[in-house]
């Protein structure tokens, strides 16, 4: 397999803006450009030499109050941890570029583009990386914040950052979305897939896009990693779809990740998990105006997305979250669903304003891709489950959560025991909560200690 | 609440045959309308005393050599069982009919029918009746066959027969269509729903149908055993949203309901349950042959369909039978999955076959008003679960699914602890298996001794 990693110019990485990303005005701009790099040499990203340095900002934004009171707080942080500057939280997308991707099915690719985005410094040798996989309706925003006003912060923000688990003071986090990504029109997603322009035709591929594989999500992050100058990566760390990639990482490219962190997610996606993503990409498919999955020049089938991000809405929690969330309550006190067909149960309405919510972004076309790649996942894409685990040698801290009905506690252990069989170190967390697979995500704290202890091995 | 019970001639019943049912040559036929009668008079149904006896046919049927063999191990059966006649398994359906039935909701039904057979023969006192409750996907053929050459049971044949535990030696069993059954096309039903005639308008009744609940359904079976003599039921028993009806027996009716045998159903519908028949109707409503529920003049939307019954396919079931059944296995060995979107996994075309199959009698709004049924279940319709399950008097047996994906175990035990609140006898047997809430229906026979004893109680 041939694998180019983005070089436009010896020692540079030319970082492209995200022409899907409307430009947002922000006072910090510029100095987040400064912090993140819009055009970054490999050393300045190895040594935190930026020629833009905060430092140079200074007398221009001393004017500005808001920055004011923003570099007092870095100025404290910077005396809190030393001498390297701590990750303050705030980033900016960044965009990786490969002039052409050959996909492990054979079908080259070009100018293929995918968002990332650090937290933490690269240190000299670039061997003090980890790498975040993300979810399947999950993107690179696995920490930090866009802005001060953002609400919002990365999934894993909990976990990542300066003084936390994994410590943006030690680490260099980098986190990048993936081929095909499922929210393809999100402002602060790159992604190349269906909806992607085909150099070839300039117009968007749709279903002529080639299949793509978890290992081809796994050899572009490879390509992105090492274009930065990164030597090895200390862990892969990802949940869910994110799990199969870490676990691809362990599988294709040992010497490269020295641990591996999957998280609700095993070494394959059994027939259960592939007939619920047939059944999940069912709505798209009989929505008319998916049509074919030619709809670039009309109305999307945002119907059928929205049914679609319905099921992974819920098949991804439990019981126990909707019964005391919702319970039976009526969506509308005066409007009884026994009364009449459009009355409905606040659970009901619920869904749909969160799938509705979660829709913005989606392509459906994307999301068959998506629903494909993890169909076609197996450790290694080979043959056999209990070969692609035994060639993992790296450790593997393995976190399920108990109420997981998506990828079930006793198929993750399968795939501990498979690992561990050849000797390799693995150990488990078991998560509890309310909130099933997403425990995951949301009760990713409680395995605090143990990613500690495993990453100081 | 009016409820007219059927009774078109004092003391006299009649069955109407379905219009839905092709006319089937069999040479047993006319004998078999002698057993169940086409029109019968309670007091031959008690006593066993049916003025077109078997005897009398006996002259008739010589000339048949099938039904001399058959008559020959009636015979047989006769003298191993002693002068009662024993349910033989071969069965047809009946039809009961109310001229009219006013809905919990206050709307008025002119010409309900609803299918049902019976196992076995009703005493004098009309008190050995056991009534069986179906499930979302079922029809009242709970046991026995059609036909000698019918190579598929009833779904419960295993305990309900001559010597079984359910035996029919000692019990009436009866079983009935519920109101909008979602296999309105299955010859072998009858059910009043919006596929129905509305006798008003000559015209199937779509979406004008009035909502049911399972109220609704209990108090139409209430109608059919009381016009059948049925003087007290000594056990109400069903699966999944029949045990939804088997509790709404015990709480509406508790001087007839003797005793409930609700198996792999809970007292409410929960919120996840709301949940998933919401997105389990997702597909009808967006395949856009389904046109507002206006189609019984065109095409009906199949795909919709098909896509529901992939649903209440797989979510009924479990990972360890798909996992064990089907694995990652290849559909066609020559077409890799990965290669090409329209490749698949055996687990997707297995899912597409069964659902394709199970979609051939399906009315898709039949489908919409049946899962609205169940969402708006919750026992006694009241405001409380609690208050509902107090309500109940009668001994309760529940059995449940340790793999249930839909009754979870623990939702199945509060239920246990609300009804047993107030003293109320409740146990309960778990069925472990591998089919997840379809062992409810496969895994029975494990509660053969608790549901024995539970009888004899």
């Amino acid at each position: 397999m041939k694998i180019f990693p983005l070089c436009t110019g010896i020692g540079k990485i030319k970082i492209l803006e995200n022409p899907m990303r409307e430009s947002r005005p922000s006072p910090f701009r510029p100095w987040r450009e400064a912090l993140t790099c819009s055009t970054v040499s490999r050393d300045s990203i190895r040594h935190g030499r930026n020629r833009n340095t905060p430092q140079g900002f200074l007398s221009r934004f001393v004017r500005d109050f808001r920055a004011k009171r923003r570099l007092i707080s870095i100025t404290f942080l910077i005396l809190a941890h030393g001498p390297a500057l701590a990750f303050d939280g705030i980033l900016e997308k960044q965009v990786f570029e490969m002039p052409t991707y050959t996909t492990v099915g054979g079908k080259v690719l070009n100018k293929v583009r995918v968002g990332w985005e650090s937290y933490g410094k690269l240190n000299k040798s670039g061997n003090n990386a980890i790498l975040i996989t993300h979810a399947f309706t999950g993107t690179s925003h696995a920490a930090g914040r866009y802005s001060t006003d953002d609400k919002r912060p990365g999934y894993w923000d909990s976990i990542i950052g300066s003084g936390k688990v994994i410590d943006t003071d030690k680490y260099f986090v980098i986190s990048s979305d993936t081929l095909v990504n499922l929210n393809a029109h999100d402002p602060n997603v790159a992604t190349t897939g269906p909806a992607s322009i085909n150099p070839a035709t300039q117009k968007p591929y749709g279903m002529d896009f080639p299949l793509v594989t978890i290992r081809d999500f796994v050899n572009v992050q490879k390509a992105l990693v090492e274009s930065l100058g990164i030597t090895s990566l200390q862990a892969v760390m990802g949940a869910s779809m994110g799990a199969l990639q870490a676990i691809e990482w362990a599988n294709a490219y040992p010497e490269m990740a020295k641990r591996i962190i999957p998280v609700i997610g095993a070494g394959e996606v059994n027939a259960f998990l592939i007939a619920h993503l047939d059944i999940w990409t069912g709505p798209i498919r009989l929505d008319p105006k998916w049509n074919g999955g030619d709809y670039y020049d009309a109305e999307p089938p945002v119907d059928g997305i929205r049914e679609a991000m319905k099921m992974t809405t819920l098949f991804a929690r439990h019981w126990e979250w909707t019964d005391e969330t919702f319970g039976r309550a009526w969506a509308d006190n005066d409007k009884d669903p026994a009364a009449a067909f459009e009355n409905k149960y606040k659970i009901q309405v619920a869904l749909e304003d969160i799938a509705r919510e979660r829709s913005k972004n989606v392509d459906a076309n994307h999301f068959l891709y998506l629903a494909k790649a993890c169909q076609n996942f197996v450790a290694g894409h080979g043959a056999s489950l209990a070969e692609g685990l035994a060639a993992i040698e790296s450790p593997v801290l393995l976190i399920y959560a108990a109420d997981d009905l998506l990828f079930f506690p006793e198929q993750v252990q399968q795939t501990k025991r498979l690992i561990e069989a050849d000797g390799t170190p693995a150990e488990h967390v078991e998560l509890t909560g309310k909130l099933g697979h997403v425990d995951g995500i949301a009760s990713i704290e409680q395995a605090a200690d143990a990613i500690s202890g495993f990453l100081r091995k």
